[in-house]
């Protein structure tokens, strides 16, 4: 039993974990060698974290610790256990992944949340699916049906923002290099919440990027390709 | 006389100094503490820089060593002059700047040369001005003012890109933090070349981004300042 706890956003079947958001701390976790133990929460359960003094996922419990928000976490992470392998490819490292994460949050989620939000009410509880449909359409000012509606002709435009990922991965088979980094995470974690949700393809198979997901889904043993989903590229 | 020379593009006014490529290289000089010979070089004059294997700027001769290529040149300053301070935030930080580097490339200067490039042949030699036109003009499949016709819309689409610019910004004053590095020069890079021959206004004056502009100009006692230019912001 660890004394870590990572609360995270789960389907209707429990096992279906697909925050973008828990996906980067997960994977940081295993980056710095941490075990944890995951507690399946419901996006309509403020309850269950309240003791966080906020309402979303991922909340890690680490000890006597009580950190929210993946980067917040990541940060947290790599200034407590500084002698397991950086997240940032050492200290100075952190300011351009903080960039990557703000263009992953930024651009790739938002252009991405149009191709694939109308799958996911489907993955989730009777509860969680009418929680995120009335939050969510509020937000894009339409039906989730509406916002996916183009999605055959919007991935064009999705798949050519990705050009500095493919540029990137000229030179090394992951944002960090040799071996993954935050920077990754930053940018798998959207891909594996598509992945979880929505059959929709999002790359094409001779896609670099589709490359590059396959291997961060085989990274730690398997752990993001271990939970129920989808193929990404098609 | 410095040992070290930088051959950088030049327009008609030999100081009009305006490759986002050569201010890359410039700025990594400045960071280094390098001291440089600028050598203004004119696009259509391949001969000039021949000894360099290939036909592009910048071209830094740096004693015995001639490198080509904005990117390998600050691969070679950090490696050559380790002591100095660290273009990439130490040395793992380098992958993370070099996503930044491809996403300035592939999309900032993509999108901003949609909004300028018809400003360009104005302020070149007349010969380099038709080497201009009608090299960029079969590249983009139409002529530099059809490029730019809907400019005035296509700026906002511009400026919703840069959200990750802002995100970042809110942590930190420069996207390498505290101080500047490598990943403000590779997205700054492209804004001085708009400013150096472009009187359009790319940003909006109360933009996060047009005041870390203004600091980028300011760096290393004003060095990109003291060319001449427009306003980036209006």
């Amino acid at each position: 039993m660890s004394s870590r706890t990572l609360y995270e956003l789960a389907g209707a079947d429990p096992t279906r974990l697909f925050s973008p958001f828990c996906w980067r701390t997960r994977l940081a976790l295993a980056h710095k060698g941490l075990d944890v133990q995951t507690m399946p929460w419901r996006m309509s359960d403020k309850e269950a974290i309240a003791f966080s003094g906020q309402g979303k996922v991922p909340v890690l419990v680490d000890g006597n610790h009580v950190v929210s928000d993946s980067w917040q976490i990541a940060l947290y992470l790599e200034k407590t256990y500084p002698d397991a392998p950086s997240l940032f490819g050492g200290e100075g490292g952190m300011p351009a992944v903080r960039f990557i994460n703000a263009w992953a949050d930024g651009i790739l989620m938002a252009d991405m949340s149009r191709l694939v939000a109308v799958d996911i009410p489907g993955h989730m509880t009777a509860e969680d699916a009418a929680y995120f449909r009335s939050t969510r359409e509020a937000r894009f000012g339409a039906p989730l049906e509406t916002v996916c509606a183009n999605r055959e002709q919007d991935v064009e435009r999705f798949r050519q923002n990705l050009l500095p990922i493919r540029l990137a991965l000229r030179a090394a088979p992951f944002l960090g290099g040799d071996t993954p980094h935050y920077a990754d995470y930053s940018v798998f974690g959207p891909f594996q919440w598509a992945r979880c949700i929505s059959d929709f393809p999002l790359l094409k198979a001779d896609d670099p990027v589709a490359d590059w997901a396959e291997r961060m889904l085989a990274a730690f043993d398997g752990l993001a390709a271990k939970v129920p989903g989808y193929k990404i590229a098609a």
